[in-house]
This record gives C-alpha cells, sequence and structure tokens, in this order.
C-alpha cells in the first residue's frame, strides 16, 4: 500500500529542507507549503518533485537565496519587477499578493516580472487571489527552453506557455490551468524516464511526423510538443503562445532576444477585482449560473459528469488534507538524498 | 471574373446605409469602415455581410441608434459601461480609443461592457492599439446565443468565444484573433446554407457523435461545436471558453443568469502600455526576435513557410487597397434590397 503523509510533514519538510539549503527564512515558508499545495491538488509533477532540483539551484547559485526584487516600474497598477533569479514560487505568490492588495484601490494591478527562477504550479496560487474574491490571471514562459515550435514548423522556440485563472463563484473557485501546447515538458520528460507513450499523437519529431513516443524530444535535432489543436487546429495554440511569449517577456523586457540565463521565467499576473466593475454579487451570480450550466450539462456516452476544471484538484485536496498525501513514486526517495547531506529529518508516513 | 471595388467607395455605401437607416452619423462613420476592413483582412463572414441584419436590428429597434453609454464604474485604469444596445461596434472601438489614452496614464486600461449589440470582427480593432505601440486584448460573448458544449457535455451552453491581442513589432503588429472553438456560428452558418461539410470532425451532434455535417447544428436538440483541441484535448478550449465568459460577462454583471435580451455582446477591452513595463524599444526587442523565430522556421513537409498570425490579413489588405476589393459572393446582393429600400446609391465596381 502506498504511504500517506500529513500535509503538514510535507511542508515542514519542505521548509526544512529549503532553510538548510540557505533560502531566507520568510521565502522558505512561502515557497514550501506552495510546492505541497500542487501535490495535494494532484499537480504532482509541480509539486515536491521540484524541490530537488530547486535545492541543487540554491547549490550551485542559479537560484537567488536571498533579497527583493528589483523594481523596475511602479505606476500603482502597473508593477515591474526584475526578478535577480530570485525564487519564481516565492515572487509569483509576493506579486499575488500586492496585485490583490492593489486591485482593491484602482480595479485592477498588474505584476511583471523578469528574470524570476522557475515558477512551479500555476494553479496552486489561484485560491490567495479567489479566497479574497478577486480574478487572478497568471501566466509564464521560460526564455532559456524550447519544446514547442510554431504551427506548420519544426523547430522549438517555446516553452508549453500555460495560462492559469481564478475565478470565484460563490463555491467552490473555477480553477482554470491551461498551456499553450497539448502537453507538458514535465508530463513528457516523466513518461521518457519511464518509457511509457502519450496517449495520442501530441508530438511530431524532427521531420514533422505525428508521435505519441517522447523519445522524439530526446534526437539531436530534438522533435516537438504539439500545439493545442495539434496538426488540425493548432494555430489557435499557437496564437496562445504568441499571447504568452509577449505578456511574459515581451512587457518584461527579458526574453529570447537575451542570451539565456539557465531555468527560469518571465511572469505575468494580473488581478481584477469584480467590486471596482459591476460589483461582488453581480460578478458571482454569473459565475454560479455559468458553474450551473456546466454541471447539469448531459455527458457524452462514456462521460460520467461534466466537470469544472478545478473541480477535481479540490476533491483530491480535500481527501488528502483529511486522509493523507499520497506521493507520485520516487518522490519521497528523491529527496532523501538532499536530507542526508543537508542534515534534515524525513517525515514519519502516517 | 469577380467584379472588386474600391475600399473607400464600400465605405461610403456602409456608412450612407447606416446613416439612412437612421444611425447616429459619429456612429456610422466609425462603424463603417471597420466593417469594410473586415473584407480587407479576409474575414468576409464578419464584415459588410453583417451590414444587412445590423440595418434590420436598427429598423426593428434591437440596436440603439444614438446616444451614448451608461458609465456603471470609472476608476480610472477600469471603466464599466452598460451599452444600452449600441452598435458593438462602435462601442468597441470607442473603448480601445479610451483605454489607449487611458494607459497611457497608468499603465494599463481595462473596459468593460454589457449590453452591447454584435460586435463583428475583432481583429478588425487591433491596428487601432497597436499602431500607437500598445498591446490590446480584446474578447466577447453573446449571452443570449450557445453553440457550444462544455468539454464533455452535449447542450451548447456558451458562444464561441473569441479572443483578439494584437502586439507591436517594430514592423508589422501580430493579428491573432482566436476563438475557444474550433470552428464559428458565421461559418457553420454559411456552409449550412451553402449545404457543404467542414474540411474535419469540428462538430458532434445531439448524442455526442463527431460530424463535419453543419446541419446537425439545425437539429431539435441541436448538436454542438467542440470547444478547442477536441474531443482530444477539449478541456483546453473549454478552460478558455470559461475565461472569456467570466472576463466578458461576470464583470461586467450582465450574462446568462439574465433573461436574454437578443443578439449582443458582453464585452472586456484592455491595453497594455508597454513604455509602463519595461519599455516600448525592450517591448519590440522581443517581438521583433519571436517574429524572427516563427518565420524562419523550417516548415513542416506541405507547409510552404510558417506564418505570423495577421500576416495573411494584412497581405490581403494591402492587395485589396491596390487593387479593389473582391467581396465574397452574395454580399452586394444582400445589401442591393436594403439600399432600394433606403434609397441608397449602389457603388460602381472598379
Amino acid at each position: 500500500m502506498t504511504e500517506r503523509y500529513a500535509a503538514e510533514a510535507l511542508i515542514d519538510y519542505a521548509e526544512a529542507l529549503f532553510a538548510a539549503a540557505g533560502l531566507e527564512a520568510d521565502k522558505a515558508a512561502l515557497v514550501a507549503p506552495l510546492m505541497v499545495e500542487a501535490d495535494l491538488m494532484g499537480h504532482t509533477t509541480h509539486g515536491l518533485q521540484l524541490v530537488a532540483p530547486y535545492l541543487a539551484a540554491l547549490a550551485d547559485g542559479s537560484m537567488t537565496a536571498a533579497g527583493a526584487p528589483e523594481v523596475l516600474s511602479d505606476r500603482g497598477p502597473v508593477v515591474v519587477w526584475d526578478g535577480r533569479r530570485l525564487s519564481g514560487v516565492w515572487l509569483t505568490a509576493t506579486a499575488v499578493d500586492l496585485a490583490v492588495e492593489r486591485a482593491r484601490q484602482y480595479g485592477t494591478c498588474t505584476v511583471s516580472i523578469r528574470r524570476a527562477h522557475h515558477i512551479a504550479c500555476l494553479a496552486a496560487f489561484l485560491e490567495r487571489a479567489t479566497a479574497q474574491g478577486m480574478m487572478v490571471t497568471l501566466t509564464c514562459s521560460d526564455p532559456s527552453v524550447a519544446s514547442v515550435a510554431p504551427f506548420g514548423g519544426t523547430r522549438a522556440i517555446y516553452t508549453p506557455d500555460p495560462v492559469a485563472v481564478g475565478i470565484p463563484t460563490s463555491g467552490d473557485p473555477i480553477l482554470i490551468d491551461i498551456s499553450a501546447s497539448i502537453t507538458t515538458n514535465g508530463l513528457t520528460n516523466r513518461l521518457h524516464k519511464e518509457g511509457r507513450n502519450l496517449e495520442h499523437d501530441w508530438l511530431i519529431d524532427a521531420d514533422g511526423n505525428p508521435s505519441k513516443d517522447p523519445s522524439v524530444l530526446f534526437t539531436d535535432p530534438p522533435g516537438t510538443i504539439l500545439p493545442v489543436g495539434g496538426l488540425d487546429h493548432g494555430h489557435k495554440g499557437y496564437g496562445l503562445a504568441l499571447i504568452v511569449e509577449a505578456l511574459t517577456q515581451a512587457l518584461s523586457g527579458h526574453g529570447r532576444a537575451d542570451p539565456p540565463e539557465g531555468w527560469g521565467a518571465g511572469i505575468w499576473v494580473q488581478v481584477q477585482d469584480p467590486t471596482a466593475f459591476a460589483g461582488a454579487d453581480a460578478f458571482t451570480r454569473q459565475t454560479d449560473r455559468l458553474a450551473e450550466l456546466c454541471r447539469t450539462n448531459p455527458p457524452r456516452p462514456g462521460v460520467e459528469a461534466v466537470r469544472l476544471p478545478g473541480d477535481g484538484a479540490l476533491a483530491r485536496k480535500r481527501t488528502a488534507l483529511a486522509d493523507g498525501v499520497a506521493l507520485y513514486p520516487g518522490i519521497i526517495e528523491g529527496l532523501a538524498e538532499w536530507a542526508g547531506k543537508l542534515g534534515v529529518a524525513a517525515p514519519t508516513p502516517l
């Protein structure tokens, strides 16, 4: 039987590991629960699995351990930071909190961040804003990495380019986390290591032939992940990717026109306060109706029920908080080596 | 050979028709060139083809002919209007212009509009902002119409839910106009009238079976247009649609929770001024590089070259301005009846 851990024990473990690796205390305390949050929601490629490479980045100095971002611009409703390669998770959470505060005053606030380290799981940040009645949009890209080609092309020029949006309702929020490509680097890397294939032809090899085998991404030159819409209507995913690249790199002023600085992110965070628009009640009256129209929709044959984005993640989170967290195989083992090196005690399963 | 018209002659014609139908002069003058702009760009379902139904809407009072929107909120960087069922094209163009002006001051400006009449071609509005160095995002939905089901479902609950984004470069802007569904109401309606099929299985019938025949949308109950990603990964298009529904209806406070008011739109316009972020030059340095990475990408077999969104439309526009506009079959004939009724002279082909 899979071992389960109390979420609190995993948070304490991650925080202790980060602190022992030299991450400033306020940052370790903010980042650790957000890593575990991803595992609680079932996004297991973007939770504790990333702690080991983050510890390695602290060790080799590619993640900055202390200090604040440099403020490049502050117009009130627009703030631009140079992240100085600080933790992308810490920068993003801090940016969401600032944007929520500023949105109360201005109606919206946009925070643009360049030169952050990796940001992990976008969905994990959304409830910080929706719990306060705010609509939040979050997007990022990594200008030093490329795994997706433009529609019709064969050479990777950008990342999967995710967009996450949190939409308050009077009940559970709608938590959307989609990318501009059909699948992600995290999943294709994991399946490649495990020798497994994708469900469908979500990749093309370097010559442009459709494939479900992630090993086509590891040839020289490598194949690419297809944009959303695939070979059929991939101009849609291509358009979405260009939007994300512009929001995250052009507005922040650091991107693919610059020399690569290693694993990192350009980030764009925007919060909108419904009370500055038509009002909080007017907002949730519409989103409640939208949620109802989705949940009561007669499903296609073979589909049990139509769900809203976030429904599955929030259900998994409730179960994990009640019954303990069953981590994806290999995650605890991957951290044990670091725990030994840093002198941190591993958590005890429930 | 297809007849061609001078763009100016078509604009004068549309303006005269609108004015004769009672649309206030400033509105006729702003709307007419935007209708022709869509035809110039090749978006022939959303240009002059819509003038006849707009004239009918003016005649039956479902489009308000005169006056201004009611200002529901004004925080500076956030403005909310009740459109009073005024021309959606006029409201959108006016909102983009206001947002450009306000973005110079605040860095961004968001205009949310409820109860607009139909907005026509989103791509036609983008250059108003990009020509001034601004990044613009534009999205709309029609709360009285539904043709797309949530992923996994079978009953239509929302519209194709388009998103258009204009991104300045130092050359031609990138003009993205995508929808959250694979295809549009405009195209499926036209093909249905012409007895033609779609290229691929972009629809499902009322029981959830894939189809390329637009007549499945006209049964009782009707089938639906599939979300972007189709049956394979349609949760992506579903997520995008929910974002659009929230931006356009929840923020504006009028949507599917309200009694249907007829053909119209909720609209969300946002302009971002790169000079308030990392600077205009820093912005185009990144977008120029992005454009270059796309255009020089080695194409898949069968693809001539990788193009940027907007490349085709801007090329068509240049040709049409130089050589005259070849309208889609039936458009001039469709307007002739209204021209006779309103006593407006039809334009002479070149």
